[in-house]
């Protein structure tokens, strides 16, 4: 696990604030109440496993949780690129954070 | 919710058991080891977001719970495709089983 | 290339006739128009590309012709379940037809 | 179709350049010769199916179009993020171009 620099920093124009790799989500709150309701969605399945639930409702039920996930995801990303990489090209390091943003945009993409 | 048909029924010959909408999972406490750990996969993504972690980290450990959770779903489609949905072809009455099998599917296409 | 079988063979109740590996599509006539489409589509995004036209307009025409290939995947997974795999199960020859219709559905999901 | 806007413009840094909505793509003959190919793929799944081939040998292939379509969506996406967000960005204009992007990628994933 990396440590985050927690040093004191200058705020900076974006929303997200990015000093090395330690990032503040500018939408932090909505993003822990969506995963907290997705953890609460994951566990949902497992009882309908246990109760012996039909698998057409339990299959159902996981890409409901494959899109409240790509919500969350949607979310970072906008903010990532407002954020991190915006603030990068600004600085004239635009070239490794959009390489680092493409290849993360392909883990999402088939 | 709807209730489970849990009277008695006669065994039939394939591992999953489907009695109305009432289906015994034939890999079920995998399953429930698969969604513990995912539920875990959840509340780290949680974790990582509280910590201020970095975006991109964050998003690539939602990419591996899209992944994870594929896996369920292909278990539960293969045990379904060979418990109720062969079982329903073998009674004559494979028509509307395929159909819904088939809308299932189409929620975890692109 | 596989040489496809073309001896006589009987009639069987499904709408699709599988022969070891020649398959008569029931939907023939409609998947070759639509593909004649998707090829048409395909042209289209050179042209857009030879014009000089906006990276974000061309990119919206590639989800177009993903979501015009799904539509075709579809009716081929459809008619191949209903035809060859029930036939396989009717035979009391279901396990490697099932195994083989999840690896390619498998190809389909994230 | 929109016009494009032929009028000649100042070269700017980035290697695509975007002038209201006419982008020659940097990549522009290797995109053409990618897109040729798949042409190609297209006109051979109707062949197989002209020529009863069997439907999960037709699937394979649609699923490699899929993959050969998302490597153009990507090459894209990597040249519009680097090329016009990039410029759109430095010239302080960067948040209706990461909203467009954002909103095109979305079209890509699940």
């Amino acid at each position: 696990m990396r440590l985050s620099d927690k040093a004191p920093r200058a705020p900076h124009s974006a929303a997200q604030e990015c000093h090395p790799k330690h990032v503040v989500q500018p939408h932090k709150a909505a993003l822990l109440k969506r995963l907290n309701r997705i953890a609460g969605q994951v566990r949902g399945i497992s009882s309908m496993i246990e109760q012996d639930r039909y698998c057409v409702d339990i299959l159902t039920q996981i890409s409901a949780i494959h899109s409240a996930l790509d919500a969350v995801s949607m979310q970072l990303l906008r903010d990532h690129t407002q954020g991190c990489v915006q603030a990068a090209i600004k600085s004239g390091n635009g070239k490794p954070a959009i390489d680092e943003l493409l290849q993360v945009v392909q883990k999402f993409t088939r």
